[in-house]
């Protein structure tokens, strides 16, 4: 096939060609592109279409090999390694655990950091509490099937949740945290998605490559009273998770 | 401020240094790192600050200055250009133009191109229909006080809906288009959310720089009686729009 401007890759654009290259064939095994038996085509196929040198190309599948993404085989070329993305459902019953049961057999939840600080003026806004009220942030990291699919930084009101961190450290999920501290219900008020570029440290974390996008879902889950339990931050890899809402 | 760990920059990424510094700096920007006066710290301050020289820095600004991110005033400095992120709720009252009633004054609906065309497997799935079966593809563009927010495209089944393409064209509104249908009222039945990198033509037409992030939304909108009308992938722009789901 003859490059032509869909395939070409930008100039000029302070991304190295390789690194458009790898970009373009991971879109391109995310949307079935390459399927068929599975393995990627050969790289003078790969140079031709995407009007690059072979060079480019070697250099673009090295990276998807060290990312995961494609595996090579001594003399049987390179293989698209096939890892479904998990479809993370988001609803008034957002569980994290509930919500991948279908798709992985193994999910569970790691603290890795937590400290008591002060309300910011935007965590003070959602928790419903006064600014500069003490409160405990979680930095935790979600893992599924031995995959990381998501980091998040969690704050909960000090006084209500005091034992939260160790709960949690303990039990690997926020609802059985929150029920060791009388919550024994709780629902998603509102979660606001975006997306970005990964920061240096989710990109470690989640065990992404530089210029990695993550999903990010700011959350707000309240007590069946209405009261906020938890307010939330939570970078989903986007090469591996997608949210799905339904009515 | 000395160069730390959270603000270096990667090298060896393909990733050119302009290019992550100007990243970085959109990415503050969008945080409120930068608030205040409105000005970006002068290019001595943010060279120290990611441990690099004025010249990669003056190239990222330059850079943000032809996004509209930032602009240049002679001899004043250089200025963020306020921008509100649209927030566009996804419900099963999801409608393009009342989604933003309260944030834009003016949002309106434009067909790019249009074709007849026979149901792929996956539209066929989404819309009900036998694969092969007939139906209307338009692709169309939307735009809230003139600024691009996002690109769609959208299936229709062909017989139910024959002059959609016109009645698009005209009204630049889908409600509107699918009443012409006889289609009175209509329920978002679900929602896929995704990111990734935006592809070349989304680019163009999303005025976006290469690079940019888009977050993509898979949906299917029904009639009253549950009969599937519209199956759309939507791309936002994701530094001007985010999704809100709410209960």
């Amino acid at each position: 096939m003859p490059a032509n401007t869909a395939n070409a890759m930008e100039r000029k654009t302070g991304i190295a060609l390789w690194r458009q290259v790898a970009d373009r064939i991971r879109q391109g095994i995310g949307s079935g592109e390459f399927d068929g038996d599975g393995r990627l085509p050969p790289e003078t196929a790969l140079a031709e279409r995407f009007g690059i040198n072979r060079h480019t190309v070697r250099s673009a599948i090295a990276a998807l090999v060290q990312e995961g993404v494609l595996r090579a085989e001594q003399g049987r070329g390179t293989f698209i390694q096939r890892r479904r993305r998990f479809t993370y459902p988001i609803s008034a019953r957002t569980r994290f655990s509930e919500g991948l049961r279908d798709q992985a057999r193994d999910r569970r939840g790691h603290l890795l950091a937590h400290a008591r600080e002060t309300a910011s003026p935007r965590v003070a806004e959602a928790l419903g509490i006064p600014e500069d009220d003490p409160v405990i942030r979680l930095e935790t990291l979600s893992e599924a099937d031995g995959r990381p699919v998501s980091r998040a930084t969690s704050w909960f009101q000090a006084e209500r949740f005091s034992g939260i961190a160790d709960a949690f450290a303990s039990s690997g999920s926020i609802t059985v945290a929150l029920r060791d501290h009388g919550v024994a219900d709780y629902l998603r008020k509102s979660t606001i998605v975006s997306a970005r570029h990964a920061e240096s440290a989710d990109l470690a974390d989640l065990k992404l490559a530089p210029g990695a996008i993550v999903l990010v879902a700011v959350a707000l889950n309240v007590d069946p009273d209405g009261r906020p339990v938890q307010f939330s931050e939570t970078r989903f890899a986007a090469d591996r998770v997608e949210l799905s809402v339904s009515e």
